[in-house]
């Protein structure tokens, strides 16, 4: 009670500063430079149209992979979870849209401070009130809220809503941000001195393995769900409820990622963009199949959930690289990544490490093998095609071994800033608040003891079986 | 029986006359004149091809909305309505659009007539085989589909499914058609002398506040479900079955959104449409969060169905001001409706108002509220930026109350056309073929009494049991 | 177990394959010629950008039409089955790309080799490393994986998953490429004496009657489902498991098919495209109007999977002539259409074929039926607007039989060549590794013998139910 009373309080406080803002700015009024209606940009810029269309088209594709992500999660998690799952995909966009807007759109792209952090842009006042400013946010503020609800499969089923809550707030207005800075917004990473410096096409770094290894933190600091070990350690297979959904879900991501992959040139007149979306289409089929045939070899089973993880884990690992490699290429990445997936998925697995979903396996390792990828197979045959932006060349096209060394230091960084402020986020939520429902409230299902209702209320549910391989 | 057969022989009627007018159009051959191949069109208008991929792909985004009404609806109401929900669904679209087609449209945007209806365009014959003109019928049918579908939800769970084919005709080729006519057709209230004129930028009004209303009339007239209301008159909650398809209806909607509002410049050179998504993000989001504090500040419970709901009449509120207004008033907009979609559920359910999905307030009253906020937020930095429309200021910016009595107008209008269209329509299908299931049929379920099967065979159904909250 | 493990072998040898050739292909770099960076391009096609948003879009567009099939399949398909048909929908897109990759599109868009083959292209290797060529192949691959995944239906609830996969392979590597090279590719087809040559705009035939051809191939080879016939051998229907995930499996195929047919013209500056837009709307409105009057006139039943599949008959019978009639055409087409579904469906249950979702009518016969729609209704107004290309004109518009005997032709050749090679496949199929799991499996569900685990394991699954109609 007292520390939901103290959520409370802070809830009510942030609001308040909001809204004092807000009429502050009201009072003000619009700023007076930049260019709210667009009729000078249009003057300036002949070919903004058709950029335009691209970027926003690009921006609802991927936020319709916040549908497809609900659908993946509650497929793959069980019926007595699935109204806490829906109000953590929702909540954790619409919450993170907000604190992105209010904070994280500042720290990521603002005036540069030091190479560390943006300093301008807050609630995209002032003279942020330009559509091309609102363009660039537009996107962005779709992939903040992507990077933070990957980590909602991973720490499924457990996970208290509230904690969930402060989690997204924080996700969306620093933690994403501050990395994104380092590698989109004119910081130090992307100003390293080996090959081009750290380079991250669409975000297999930036968005999932920030994603994932916050996940990995939140999955540790949890500790498994009751049941999936047994009393010697090992991994027990829980079922999720619904694998038509997760198919969905997979559809739904895959759709989506035309636009988070192939949107990123941010320009239509990139016409590199039709190779983005062949890369991106390989690679997920690739994955697809080659985790099908790794798990068959492990288990002989053929295990559809593991080739729908397979099919985004191809697409995670081609983020990164999916512009400066050609389509065979795209075709290997893919089947090394859908191969990952299955090992990742069986070491958390050995390790006692409880990720219901994948989420730290698909996201989080693919995400590192991307930005490896790009370091060796980029073949040097593009930069941007409208500007001077240098062609970025791997190891396997005589690039040596400088690019291949930045996208090290990018992916180490990554998977370690995000691992450890997601540590320190979740300790600190549990200690605030405290994260984990009690075993009674696991045992019987989050949607009944945090929301008061259930999912199917016209379906009989059943009790928790064992699995029936 | 009687009435089955009168309506059957409406039906052929119908029929009949529409295949001897196409069989005389074929005889008689195209028209002369217009640009059937666009050849001419793209001579004129070298910036064309961005502005037919623009609408062509927002059209495609209003239209998967029909999937996210479909989803939300039937996940917000019980398994044995399903079957019936879905043929609603599907079927309004179909013969709202084929009736739009040949009647609504031209009442729509057909020459006009004393500011009250248009007269020209039946079928998109003759002069109107033009690229042009197929193009604005593209993206207004949808629309119309629209506001016919919002009603499916105020009346679901006991509205014959006959009568309900009688209600799509009649408000796609008329009630909707004649209301857009006053504000989008260039008729009366888009010629009121007061700021602007009436202005709506993406039909808040044309069509939410109208497909609302008509669905307060049709659930008027219907009478709440049997055991809505216990013997005191205290409603009932009546849990939905599926909160999973009622997510994923809602992340749906929402992306189809982005083509709802943008899509509504007509045009890709305005790039003010990166103002117009943004606002549509944050208005969603804010919705999402104030309905989700409100609702748990009067029942203590995280109600997923309501913030999902919140998310949704946040849309509907930025539908009308989403061109004039900056991000933050977004917010604002949002943060209102989310409170409104919460109060209007819960006072509809004090009058005795039974709306199952809550249509009434999420698209009625925000709708409304929609409306009047451009006539509070409108900050007067937009027109359009291509042509000489004059820019829309609203009180809050100076613009006096001009503005907003013109929306205050409409605004009546609207709820008033509809709301009394609506209940003539209703009670008229009433005496016609009689508008509702017999008891036995309801408790038992739609599916089986109209429809002979069920939704879900391959599972047990639980009996309605009380609302375990 | 013998027949595996030669499958085994076949996908070892083949996989070595491919390594070698990347191996070999990474070794000598991308190859001088072309336009990898679409810099070129730009320059000399300034046009270009919105051409590629615009054919990038359409193709996530019919991207998404895979989770359509997937939910449209599922939800007309038994619980038990389900785990089995997302593997199988998955699958023949992953499988099938990889094979349109390596062979399929060479085949079909290669240097024409007598009007039959193609015979260039392939792994878009070497001088196919081009922005221009990857467009085409991002495209036609989506082409290529729906006409595999029409088969999924009508072979469903029997065939094993591993068959399928070797179908996926030949099917998107040389079936459906062939016949393509023929309509598409500069093939004899395109080439006929009459008319303007067979013309199929967007791919009633090459997709649709090819998939629908093969499905019957499938369906008969393979014989009907375990008590799908009386022993009087009188056809018993065997209801989906969920009607809301057909309903959603349609509304997503419709909207993707926007992008099937309007980004058919693979250029904006078509703005045909608003027409095919228009008429693909219409179209599917009519077919499920006209199926569902069809249906109810037979069997009294206002029956919802038959509407379903009418707007999709009504999509299928507007491929063709979208881009060549107009708006009334669509409706009539539409209504034929959705007619020619209804009694397909009832034909195939008259003569013993079980086709469990309708695959054969919806794709097959209304593929057809598209194909000399084109004959019959082409007006003469279009060819491309921004080519030489001649207009089309149809039998009722003064074009005499010349186009109907070019479509007619088409339309055989497309119905033999998918079913004979169809036919041979599944019988080669079946001596190489048996197609049909056993009857116990069957009856107990694909899912837990061909893949170990369940589609819903927290709900109880009834065991078959004859149909409560």
């Amino acid at each position: 009670m007292k520390a939901l009373s103290r959520v409370g309080r802070i809830a009510r406080a942030m609001t308040l500063a909001c809204l004092l803002y807000v009429v502050a700015l009201a009072t003000v009024g619009p700023a007076l430079a930049a260019d709210p209606s667009g009729a000078a940009t249009l003057l300036d810029e002949p070919g903004a149209p058709v950029d335009y269309v691209w970027v926003i088209i690009a921006s609802a594709l991927v936020f319709v992979m916040q549908g497809g992500f609900a659908m993946l999660t509650a497929g793959l998690c069980r019926a007595k979870n699935v109204v806490n799952l829906m109000m953590k995909n929702l909540m954790d966009f619409t919450i993170g849209s907000l604190s992105f807007f209010i904070v994280g759109f500042a720290l990521m792209f603002g005036a540069d401070k030091g190479g560390l952090i943006g300093t301008s842009g807050w609630l995209l006042a002032g003279d942020n009130y330009d559509v091309g400013t609102y363009l660039l946010f537009l996107f962005q503020v779709m992939f903040a809220a992507t990077a933070a609800t990957i980590v909602a499969g991973a720490v499924a089923e457990r996970l208290k809503v509230r904690a969930y809550f402060l989690y997204a707030v924080v996700v969306c207005a620093v933690i994403y941000p501050i990395y994104g800075h380092w590698v989109w917004g004119g910081g130090w990473l992307a100003s390293l001195p080996y090959g081009v410096g750290h380079v991250d096409f669409a975000g297999s770094g930036v968005v999932h393995t920030v994603g994932g290894f916050m996940g990995l933190a939140g999955a540790i600091v949890l500790g498994p769900r009751i049941g999936k070990f047994d009393k010697h350690g090992k991994a027990v297979a829980i079922p999720g409820h619904s694998i038509v959904l997760a198919a969905l879900g997979v559809f739904i991501l895959w759709f989506g990622w035309y636009g988070f992959n192939a949107g990123s040139t941010l320009s239509a007149s990139e016409l590199r963009t039709a190779v983005i979306a062949v890369n991106t289409t390989l690679a997920a089929s690739a994955g697809a199949v080659s985790s099908l045939i790794a798990i068959y070899a492990v288990t002989k089973k053929l295990d559809v959930g593991m080739a729908l993880n397979g099919a985004i884990a191809g697409l995670v690992g081609i983020t990164a690289p999916c512009a400066w490699v050609e389509a065979w290429a795209a075709v290997v990445i893919g089947l090394v990544a859908g191969v990952v997936v299955v090992f990742g998925v069986l070491f958390l697995d050995r390790i006692g490490v409880d990720d219901p979903v994948g989420a730290v396996s698909v996201h989080g390792l693919n995400g590192i093998w991307g930005l490896l990828a790009v370091g060796l197979f980029a073949d040097g045959t593009y930069g941007l095609a409208t500007t001077e932006a240098p062609t970025v060349v791997g190891l396997f096209y005589g690039g040596g071994f400088g690019q291949l060394l930045a996208q090290g230091i990018g992916a180490v960084v990554a998977a370690a800033w995000a691992f450890g402020m997601g540590y320190l986020l979740f300790k600190g939520l549990d200690m605030l608040v405290g994260i984990r429902v009690s075993p009674q409230e696991e045992v019987e299902g989050l949607d009944l003891g945090e929301h008061g209702g259930r999912a199917y209320p016209n379906f009989p549910v059943l009790e928790d079986v064992p699995y029936r391989g």
